[in-house]
């Protein structure tokens, strides 16, 4: 038929079938859990803003220019599709701070949207999910943003992870003694690419872009360099660095952060002292986050970074509202979660199957399925009366657990058949076992578990 | 300061603060919790489309064309935002269907943008939430889809609702014994107008655009005017329309959904046959089903409706993929339950304040946060040590349900002082209590529980 338009998504966005969605809705739903525990409020923004505001006082050079979806609406507004979840949260902070009051902690899971070149793992259409405390500068927030980025780390599932964390104070304090602060960010650019160029490479762009000679360029990655135990290093910052009323600061707060995660239970390997990392971002002026899993391939990065900022919102408000807070790379952390092969391959959100074998008895298979339901369990009855080797096929294809199955004999007896199907897909001689209408939850829960 | 920009959003869209936000994830997580119960697997697919995609073959007049976001983008490619979840599936059906296999049951919950007039509870960006079942026409398919929506308003919290159900083949069945079937388009959007229009213009419309005359419209209105209970109804239409083979085909499928929903386990009140409702929709052809809450303010309308069509993915594909399935209406239902004053007042996701009473404790108060959020409740920690009374404050405003307080006699004796908010509101001689620190957690949940 040559009237058929073709199918198709867009170059760099793709669709989520139910084997990619499932995993993804549970990190949500994980995400959320934590954040809501720590006190974190759920807002949400429009897709499309004001290009004005989205753009603020973006110079015209910014990649993010060339990315963002920019149109005029069919009023004649200028508008563009968010491109981050941080300046829709500036510009709703400047707009409600005043009803909603300080401090404030919000967490916004949302897609965003960037027109980049598409490569492998990096789309046009990806989720974000920021969470913040605005109002207050005091530590207390800094230590509490550590905990909840551990503490989701495991909800996840992980165990072999690292949080970084270093205090960009320091690295400033260091910059105000070599006379260097006002080229701050022309260093932090090119700090920031250590780990990709090297340091000969990063001594050769502070010295031609950022004012620095090679010496002192020199003593801004020795300070990089720095390694030791969490300890360690802050003895020989306080040290080395405790003369400068700002550094000071950076490592009181940093200790004080060490110590109350410790207190607060969490295990000490899991947070670490890294003076090495910078995050490009200039808008960081404290604390900063990085978070590695440390079985992830070579090259993967930072899956929750974040970090504490002077001002969020002054583009659009004369209202200082100093903050901090971190965001989980979703998609980013999906892809890895796929090469590690932690994500179930299931198609399916219910585990169980009621074979549809007498039609008459619909009734009483969405009875049974209602009855599990109540309790907890997914259950899907097969729509048709097929034959039941084609609703095994099905069963086993989207990667059911459990089947229950009742005919003429079963009603009469008041029995149903369940079956567990991964043991039937080993033992070819296990045909499942007959269960009392009244054990049946019993049993499907016992499967469940066992094969959990 | 001049160079402030204006912090707006632009007209028709709007800012969701925790306080609507909070009871709108908690309708989601309803929804999700249902559909998934039933074996519907999340999908997702871009905010944005080829327009082609999206406009298929409607015509130039449809007022979904003026409606729609649509512009270049940065490679000239004619995109639009999708105006609602059904035609991105059908594109989505109809590229993965061989791998999908059918049945196929999935939700699909995200925002949807029509530039329409804003007025009262409509915006311009808002959420659908739908399921549906394609790839067969089995009844226990439109069965299903009656019982998830009885079990969704349940789930919501519902107990004073109603389903309505037809189904278009007894309509059709009439059209056709009158010779009218070619008139079915024109005949349904005149039907639909009924509640609005009242009986005498829907007559007019029917004669002067639908091709009836006086006599055959009576009749057509005549079927939508039959009142009675589930069964004096079916059996009315038995009688009178059994002869035709279509009108039979949909009185028997009726018959078998209203049995199968009563042996399942669902109240008979709840599930009403409607022979009125007509859904303006074109595309249905077979069961439909609105639903109403009793309390609901006059005008509100359906919550959730939907109905079974013969063909999801013509425009796309040569494979016939018949389906049913309905869409929970979200803003809608939300500005219902605010107007029923059915949404909690509150701004915070987590129950239990712990006040910062001696900062250097901070570690004390994060470790006690953190077991409670371990076993499920949800803490925050005051950020600052502020004055007990300014965090009693904070703690009202935003709805904190427990107050957690230790200090230096606290922690001597290893105890916490604890108080019921709610009771503090009332009772200004309560003072709260002083328990051990291993009795934290039961007297927290002792008092959320007798407060819920």
């Amino acid at each position: 038929m040559a009237d058929l338009i073709e199918p198709r998504t867009l170059k760099g966005f793709r669709d989520y079938p139910p084997e990619l969605m499932i995993p993804r809705e549970r990190l949500l739903e994980k995400a959320r859990e934590v954040y809501r525990s720590y006190g974190y409020a759920p807002i949400d923004t429009p897709a499309l803003e004001y290009a004005e505001i989205l753009l603020g006082k973006m110079s015209a050079e910014a990649e993010i220019q060339r990315q963002l979806y920019r149109f005029k609406d069919n009023g004649g507004r200028d508008v563009a599709l968010r491109f981050d979840l941080t300046v829709p949260f500036a510009r709703f902070a400047a707009q409600h701070i005043g009803k909603l009051g300080t401090p404030f902690k919000r967490y916004h899971m949302g897609p965003v949207w960037r027109g980049e070149t598409p490569q492998a793992g990096r789309f046009r259409e990806f989720w974000q999910c920021d969470f913040d405390t605005i109002g207050t500068e005091s530590n207390a927030s800094d230590v509490e943003t550590a905990l909840v980025i551990h503490d989701l780390m495991r909800a996840l599932g992980f165990e072999r992870f690292e949080v970084r964390v270093n205090n960009r104070l320091i690295l400033n304090g260091l910059l105000e003694e070599l006379g260097l602060a006002e080229h701050a960010a022309a260093l932090l650019i090119a700090l920031d690419k250590l780990p990709k160029l090297g340091r000969d490479a990063v001594i050769a762009e502070m010295t031609e872009k950022a004012g620095a000679d090679a010496g002192r360029a020199g003593r801004v990655l020795a300070l990089a360099d720095l390694e030791g135990s969490n300890s360690e290093l802050l003895d020989r910052l306080e040290r080395d660095f405790g003369g400068n009323a700002k550094a000071a600061d950076g490592v009181r707060r940093l200790r004080e952060l060490l110590d109350v995660a410790r207190t607060a239970g969490v295990p000490e390997e899991r947070l670490r002292l890294d003076l090495s990392i910078a995050r490009g971002l200039e808008y960081y002026t404290g604390t900063i986050y990085e978070t590695f899993l440390l079985d992830a391939p070579a090259g993967y990065g930072s899956v929750c970074s974040g970090g504490r900022y002077d001002n969020l919102a002054g583009l659009y408000t004369k209202q200082r509202l100093p903050g901090v807070g971190a965001s989980l790379g979703l998609d980013r952390l999906l892809s890895v979660m796929e090469k590690l092969n932690l994500l179930p391959k299931t198609a399916t959100p219910a585990p169980v199957l009621v074979v549809q074998f007498s039609p008459e008895r619909l009734g009483d298979y969405q009875r049974m399925a209602r009855a599990l339901r109540a309790e907890g369990v997914g259950v899907e009855v097969f729509p048709e009366p097929k034959k039941v080797g084609q609703q095994f096929k099905y069963a086993e294809q989207r990667g059911f657990r459990v089947a229950l199955i009742a005919g003429p004999d079963e009603f009469a007896a008041k029995t149903w058949k369940i079956k567990d199907l991964l043991r039937g897909r080993e033992d070819s001689d296990y045909k499942g076992e007959t269960v009392a209408e009244a054990d049946v939850a019993a049993a499907v829960r016992k499967m469940l578990e066992a094969g959990a």
